[in-house]
């Protein structure tokens, strides 16, 4: 490439990464349905033609959001399901999972939105990670009780890492969801945190 | 009142109901910002003219779905704080919310979409009782960390109360709840659920 061609890759790079920030900022503030790709462009200052060149519709902006996480939540399900004890797994996934909730605002959009929840099972590579994702935190305490306290933890974890505890040191909020974690799904709680 | 009005008021009361009932599941499937009044007609078999007769505005609609949740929410959270002990009236708030979110399926929706958060929040009554009910569970774990975990158990549960487990017993369902939370905020958990 030219350096002008270059250049101008990377700030097609810098522009679709600003369409991605705000378009995250903007679900956690309006919900996904409640965000239109025009709302989007308006506090960017652009014109839809300009959002039409990176994402045709609203739904490939959430792939898009989405995709980065996925890709870590899925390295997080490996690496758990590689450990032996079903409390050793259990604990691998729920510090992992607190830990991508803490650091990607996306998080709590995903778990909380209807809207976002409905399109992301129509894919069945989503649903599938879900499932492995929630047996490895059931499997301490097998039957439903453990899939609704697995369930309770993974919802309450995504949606306190929103907005609302915003004000808080990041690594205090981490371990207080992973400690709450603990103690929810009967997984040995470290002493200098209890 | 005549008896003809009197059953024009009774199906006038009907229809509202039956309204109310229709936008929940809406709600629920497409979140609240997802919803129009258009598809609550369609649903319905309604012109949009008929549901105007009774609510002039999604937001009126949305007030009546949740007037019903928040006069038994205010009910819990006076009991609550007329107990002695912080464990006693965290236990109260806790099992009394996990009853109302068993119970009725728009406290998934109250909990989880950002739309309907927003608009619950420019409510000051609304703002008031949501503190109550944090302080209530917090208070067991003074500071930060007991704020987190009540968050974590209040959004947990109330999603988890969501389509998700609509296959579940209710009854069982509650027990799983109140277990989890008890363990979540360091409550005492009777024998017969440990």
């Amino acid at each position: 490439m030219t350096t002008t061609a270059v250049a101008a890759d990377s700030s097609r790079r810098d522009t679709r990464q600003r369409l991605i920030d705000v378009a995250v900022e903007l679900f956690i503030q309006h919900s996904f349905a409640g965000t239109s790709l025009q709302m989007i462009a308006d506090e960017l200052g652009f014109t839809k033609a300009a959002i039409y060149h990176h994402f045709r519709t609203r739904e490939q902006l959430l792939d898009a959001v989405v995709e980065p996480f996925l890709e870590r939540l899925r390295d997080v399900i490996s690496e758990a399901e590689g450990l032996r004890g079903a409390h050793a797994r259990a604990d691998h996934m729920l510090t992992g999972f607190a830990q991508l909730a803490v650091e990607n605002r996306v998080v709590s959009v995903l778990a909380s939105d209807p809207a976002v929840a409905r399109m992301l099972r129509a894919s069945r590579e989503w649903d599938a990670l879900i499932e492995r994702q929630m047996a490895l935190l059931a499997d301490v305490n097998p039957g439903p009780a453990g899939h609704v306290k697995a369930s309770v933890v993974l919802s309450g974890i995504a949606s306190a890492s929103g907005p609302t505890f915003a004000g808080i040191d990041r690594d205090d909020l981490l371990a207080y969801l992973v400690e709450t974690g603990r103690r929810a799904l009967g997984l040995r709680v470290p002493r200098a945190q209890s």
